[in-house]
C-alpha cells in the first residue's frame, strides 16, 4: 500500500510513528512543511521535515518533541556572547550540525530534496521524506504592535510571542511562485490512501496546500483523503492552532476545521470521542466521519489512531 | 608608541602577549595572516587571526596553543555522522560559533576586516587587529604523490599530513591581487617600530609580504624593523617551517631566515644564544644582530623577549 501523509512538525512526526506501527509494509512518502523554515545565523533551517527526521529516525528529544536528544548549547551560548541572536530559537549543538549540513549542500546547488535525501541517509527514517517544494516559501504572520501593523516570521509569532497577540492574517510567502519538489506530484498520483495527520491546518497542512499544483493532484487523485483532527474538544491538542485558525475565519473546533478543508478536497475526517457530536454534520456536509480517540499519549494508542485512519479509507474506497 | 607587528598563528600570538606586557602603553597594531584561511563546512575559518584573538582575548587553549579553552566536539561528532569531513580538522563547538559569525558577517557583505574587529569587539585583545587583506587570498602547497604533483591547501599539508612529505613549492594563490585591509598601509606609515615576531617566515610572514604593497610600505616607512628567528639552534621552535624553507630554498637557520628578509626589509634581527655563531654573519649583510634567549617558555621569558626586540629597534635607530 503507498501511503502520502502531509506533515508539519511534532503532531505530523508522532502520527507517522503510528502508521510505520500500524502499516510496516506500507510504502509511506512524507510530504513535508517548509514554510515554518527559517534562516538562522546564516544557516538553513527546517524545523518540520527535521522534528520528521529526528522523531523516525531515533534522534528526538521526547519531552519537548523536536530537536535532538541528549542536546548541549555550547554554540549557542557563544554566539550569544558574540551579541548575536536571536536568542528565542533553541538551537543546540546536535541540531546545528544538520543546519551546517544542509546550508553548506545548498550553497553547493543541491536543491532542498537532494539535501533532505542525503540528511536522511543518515537517520533512515523508514519513510520517503520530501519537502513541499524546493523553492523557498516562509509563512509570515500579520500583528498589530501598538496600533502598527506588522509581519512577523512564523517562528517569530510562534516561538518568541507564543502566539500571544491575534493573528490578523498567515501568509505563505512565495508559495504562489513555488513549484511543487520532484516527485511530490508524483506520488500523490501514485498513492492508494492520502492522510492528513493532526497537524496544524493553516501554517502545516494549509501550507502544503498553498502550494499550486498539490491540492489539485490530491483532489484528483481518486483515492481516500482521510483526515484526523488536530482540534479536540474545541481546544487544539497541542501548540496554538486555534490563534492561526481565527486568522482564517475558522472556529477551532473539529467540524470547522474538515468543513475548511471541504469535501472536494476530504473524504473522511477522525473527531476524537469527546466531538462525537459533531459527526453528523461532518456528515452532511459530504465527508464520513468517526469519532474515535485521538489522543497520541504513547505509540500504541498513536497507531490505534493511524489504523482507524487506514479503516476510514477503506470504507470510502467500499 | 605605535608597534606594527605582523603575525602568523600560535608563535606569533604568544609573542603579542609578551609585547604587551612589556610595554602596556603601547598601540599595538597587528597585520594578521589570512593565507591559512579555509572554508570547511561552507564556514570560513581564519585560524591565524582566531589564535591572535583567543590569545590575548583569554580564550586560547593553552596546552594546544589554537582552539578554544574547555571545548567541546558534539558538532564535529554529527558531522562525521553525517558523513561529512574533513575530520582532520579540530573545530570545536565553541570555535564553530565564532565561524558561524563570521561567515554569517561575510555573507551579509561585511568585508573581513569589518568582521574582525566585530569579533575583537567581544575579545578585547587590546591590539588592534586587522587581515592583511580582505581578498581571498590561500597558501597552496605543491607536493609530490606517487610520481605526481599536486596542490594541496596549507591546512591540508600542515593538518592532515602533517608535513610528512616535502613542500616543493608554496604559494599564496590571489596574493598578487589582493589589496592590503584597510588600515593596513596606514599602520605601517604611523608606524614607530615594525616587529616580525618568530613566525613562520614563508607562510605566516611571507604571505603578509606577498601582498603587494606592504612589503615596499615596511621597506619605506623609515622605522626600525626587528624581527626575532624562529629556528632555534638549526629546528623551527614549533612546527615545521624547516619544510616550507626548503620549498623556497631557504636553509633553516637563525641566519639563513635573516638574509630571505634582506637588509632592504629587516634592520635588526634577534637569534637564540644558542646561534650566538651566526652573528656575525647576520651583521655583515647588514642587519643588526643580537643574541638573547628566544624560547617562549612562558609570560615573562616572551616579554624579556619583546623588550630585547624594542631594545635592538632603538639601538638601530640611534
Amino acid at each position: 500500500m503507498r501511503i502520502v501523509v502531509l506533515a508539519g512538525g511534532i503532531g505530523g512526526a508522532r502520527f507517522l510513528r503510528g502508521l510505520k506501527q500500524a502499516a510496516p509494509d506500507a510504502d509511506v512518502t512524507v510530504i513535508g512543511n517548509t514554510g515554518d523554515d527559517i534562516h538562522l545565523f546564516g544557516l538553513k533551517v527546517c524545523p518540520d521535515l527535521d522534528t520528521v527526521m529526528y522523531t523516525l529516525g531515533g534522534g528526538i528529544n521526547e519531552e519537548q518533541g523536536w530537536g535532538r536528544l541528549d542536546e548541549t548549547f555550547q554554540v549557542k551560548a557563544e554566539l550569544a556572547a558574540y551579541g548575536v541572536g536571536p536568542e528565542w530559537f533553541g538551537l543546540g549543538d546536535r541540531d546545528f550540525a544538520t543546519h551546517i549540513v544542509r546550508t553548506q549542500m545548498l550553497g553547493a546547488g543541491y536543491p532542498l530534496s537532494a539535501v533532505t535525501e542525503a540528511l536522511c541517509a543518515r537517520w533512515k527514517p523508514g519513510v520517503r521524506l520530501l519537502p513541499m517544494s524546493d523553492d523557498r516559501v516562509e509563512t509570515h504572520v500579520a500583528i498589530e504592535v501598538d496600533g502598527e501593523r506588522q509581519a512577523v516570521h512564523f517562528q517569530e509569532y510562534w516561538v518568541k510571542l507564543r502566539a500571544s497577540v491575534d493573528a490578523q492574517a498567515v501568509v505563505p510567502v512565495g508559495a504562489e511562485q513555488a513549484k511543487p519538489a520532484p516527485g511530490v506530484l508524483e506520488a500523490i498520483a501514485a498513492a492508494d490512501v492520502i492522510l492528513f495527520p493532526p497537524s496544524n491546518p493553516v501554517v502545516s497542512i494549509g501550507t502544503i496546500l498553498a502550494v499550486p499544483g498539490i491540492r489539485e493532484a490530491i483532489a484528483e487523485a481518486g483515492v481516500p483523503v482521510v483526515g484526523l483532527s488536530p482540534i479536540v474538544g474545541d481546544a487544539p491538542v497541542r501548540g496554538m492552532a486555534d490563534k492561526v485558525l481565527a486568522a482564517i475565519g475558522v472556529e477551532a473546533t473539529a467540524a470547522a476545521v474538515a468543513l475548511h478543508y471541504g469535501s472536494g478536497l476530504l473524504d473522511g475526517w477522525l473527531v476524537d470521542t469527546v466531538d462525537a457530536s459533531s459527526v453528523p454534520a461532518i456528515e452532511a456536509a459530504g465527508i464520513r466521519s468517526r469519532a474515535v480517540p485521538l489522543m497520541m499519549s504513547d505509540a500504541d494508542t498513536t497507531a490505534a489512531m493511524a489504523r482507524e485512519a487506514l479503516a476510514l479509507a477503506e470504507e470510502v474506497r467500499a
